[in-house]
């Protein structure tokens, strides 16, 4: 691991570091940062998926995540969204919405991603075991948390890993990607046409399949251009109904799909996150 | 005055426009953040100036001070850093420290770049006027803060309208140009080599000079890569000693000179200004 930059911030440390990692077979960028703490002392871990065309730097620099992490001792990491460099594959016409800055933390299986697109043994293995190895991370309290296609990572991971993760929650998820456009493109992409495989990336299905959590927090922007055709929070509403989920689902008037509603919402999410993590 | 993008956050709007500046002749960026109020309500007015290489954008993005201006009820304006656009000069070897993006919120006297380089009535007349037209903004409640080149510039427009402002602070502010590079090269690039002009431009001289106002909040980073060449707090410290004017001076150990910064103190600066907004 290799330490990018470190920049003190409310009193702890924010910092970028990048490793070869053998999941991807890439060189990998994330961020970490730890609050102030006791010599010794081990925190909580929440984790935050970014969504499509971002890295770990956008949530890093607009967050507005530190001082919550600094007041309630929580360390917070932010993986990219997609393996890169040299030789890896993108979409065949550089959309937005598939290959590059948008690996929906799936590993595919299909050619050419199935080489370097591995971003869900990335995110529930490779990286948690670095983290336990390089800073000092309770891996007994971890929670996850993610924004758009990064919040249908953090759906269907903590749906998959319910003992894992003691929290759950997420900002304008893509909550049944086999049900709308950007996941009719990327999970055939990534799983190829069997829709049976793509149940276990898409947290409706999970639900619907038998998956369990304590309970799960959304904020969704009423005014975000993304509501109707690709996000369908209602989806995800009824599927916890049906099977006795606990969602705290709070449609946010005016607010859009940018870091302004994240950042605005970002310490409630924190809160809730720390009250479950104990 | 054109609407670049309005986005709700934490209750509020911020916005970014633009507007063809007389002053400057050139078109301006700026972002306003307006907080929640009530229909009618008149708010206060912060002004945050940015420092070397930056835009409107930076503080907006990283600077963390909406929840603050939200529960405070302060409206946050961000002016650009200097004229920008086709025929606007530049430095000849097109250096971060001087031209395009470094405006030092003088009014140049030296050509070529007396023709657009008109940062201190832009700062302090046009734009003003405009805010004062098209936002709920009380002009008789004003404060003033900025960071490093913006810094210079909120102090010594902060010490040139004592009565004008009712707060004045600065991160990591350059306070005494007329002493260290970055004002040796720019100081006499837009002003000329008449040491005498420069001195309204330059907070240790004007405070020397008689200036005066009834307190300052600085804070700097101790891990500051431009702390002992290009800052020198120490001269602000004494050139307030001797005149009487209350300093608070923070040193901030491990802190640097970026918006990891300028974000954690970001609180402290708002309720210092809010407090004497009333």
């Amino acid at each position: 691991m290799e330490t990018v930059s470190t920049n003190v911030a409310h009193g702890g440390t924010q910092g970028v570091y990048k490793h070869a990692s053998k999941e991807t077979g890439t060189e990998m960028t994330f961020s970490v940062f730890v609050p102030p703490h006791a010599e010794g002392a081990k925190l909580p871990v929440v984790w935050y998926l970014s969504g499509l065309t971002c890295t770990h730097a956008n949530v890093t620099e607009k967050g507005e995540y530190r001082r919550l992490c600094a007041e309630l001792g929580l360390i917070f990491v932010a993986p990219d969204t997609s393996p890169r460099g040299e030789g890896v594959a993108d979409d065949a016409e550089k959309a937005y919405d598939f290959g590059l800055g948008a690996g929906f933390y799936v590993d595919a299986t299909e050619a050419p991603f199935a080489k370097n697109y591995r971003m869900w043994s990335y995110v529930t293995q490779a990286l948690p075991a670095l983290v336990a190895e390089r800073f000092p991370a309770d891996m007994q309290r971890q929670s996850i948390m993610g924004h758009s296609m990064g919040g249908h990572g953090a759906l269907t991971i903590g749906l998959t890993f319910p003992d894992r993760f003691k929290a759950v929650s997420a900002f304008a998820p893509i909550v049944a990607p086999s049900q709308v456009p950007w996941g009719h493109k990327a999970l055939p992409g990534y799983l190829g046409d069997d829709k049976a495989a793509w149940r276990k990336h898409d947290a409706v299905a999970l639900i619907e399949d038998g998956a369990k959590v304590d309970g799960l927090l959304v904020d969704q922007g009423e005014a975000d251009n993304f509501l109707a055709e690709q996000l369908k929070p209602q989806l995800l509403e009824k599927a916890c109904a049906d099977a006795g989920i606990p969602l705290t689902l709070r449609l946010q008037p005016g607010y859009d799909h940018s870091y302004y509603f994240i950042s605005s919402f970002m310490e409630d999410h924190l809160r809730w996150h720390a009250e479950r993590l104990g």
